[in-house]
């Protein structure tokens, strides 16, 4: 048992959506005080560091709702159920870059937003980048844009703030690393 | 304008709680279709990479309920309303490793997950660490345990998969990335 751990004696489901659930929990702390803890349930998603044979990194750029603005971010997308991590991986680097990748290679799994949510990012290291003829499209409410950047330039953008997004700003630092190792 | 820009027609308030509130938007795609975002909004929080004279990286290891797991994370925390995310920042790090900095520094700003969330996270860089007599405590519902970690054992564990936190995979490349130049 984890020390700290937080016993749930009672779960509240406030919505269930198409993509999250909302619950409340009302928990008894380690000290044996009640609390109640406010958690979002997320399907898991997976995120891609796709590099080309020539070094850039493939990125789209996406209009986030959330923040009202549009994000440059690696390749990413929700697992569906009873799918594995490297086949949404695949499919999310087709229906987002329409390219196939020869290599991929698990990077790291994390948490995006431990504080309130379960999300879980499986992050892979995708090479051997080829264009497929014909892709699979997307989600139909789905509008990427389609950007290849020079690693030493997406570097730039991140110390100059134009990276606005965690799991991007991780995959060009690990993909910079990886490339002077 | 953003030209995949989602045009809000209808916002409804399904929750409204002590951390987050979910709000169901009705948009208008861009290409005209209708769709619904499941939207979770969040006050928004600060990180820190506190690095020591002798070269350890300050973390807290912390139950997250949301994953049913002890964490091991930087400092971080929400912030409260009016509060800058600089004094957000020093006040974090004092409740929760005792430290105070003598230069603390803006490293960048991202979004946790952007597909669902505006959680925001300004990270920060502190040095010039001093341990301060009576430290703040911090929320009575928060329980934290220190750890001083050497950076190159920090970038070890992140290697081998112990990093559960994306703020802190970030964080850990970052301070490495900065140690070497």
């Amino acid at each position: 048992m984890d020390k700290f751990e937080e016993r749930t004696v009672h779960t509240e489901t406030i919505y269930d959506g198409k993509i999250i659930r909302l619950e409340i929990d009302d928990v008894i702390l380690p000290d044996g005080k009640p609390a109640k803890r406010e958690l979002v349930r997320h399907p898991g998603a997976v995120a891609l560091i796709p590099i080309t044979d020539d070094g850039k990194l493939v990125m789209v750029e996406q209009y986030r709702k959330a923040l009202g603005m549009t994000l440059l971010e690696v390749p990413a997308g929700k697992l569906e159920p009873g799918e594995s991590p490297e086949v949404t991986a695949r499919r999310e680097l087709e229906e987002e870059t329409g390219y196939s990748c020869g290599r991929l290679e698990p990077v790291t799994t994390f948490a995006t937003s431990p504080g309130f949510a379960d999300e879980t990012i499986h992050l892979f290291a995708a090479t051997g980048l080829c264009k497929i003829d014909n892709p699979a499209a997307g989600d139909e409410d789905e509008f990427v844009e389609l950007l290849e950047i020079p690693l030493e330039e997406a570097v730039s953008m991140l110390d100059e703030g134009k990276i606005r997004d965690a799991k991007t700003a991780f995959s060009i630092l690990w993909a910079d690393r990886s490339g002077r190792r």
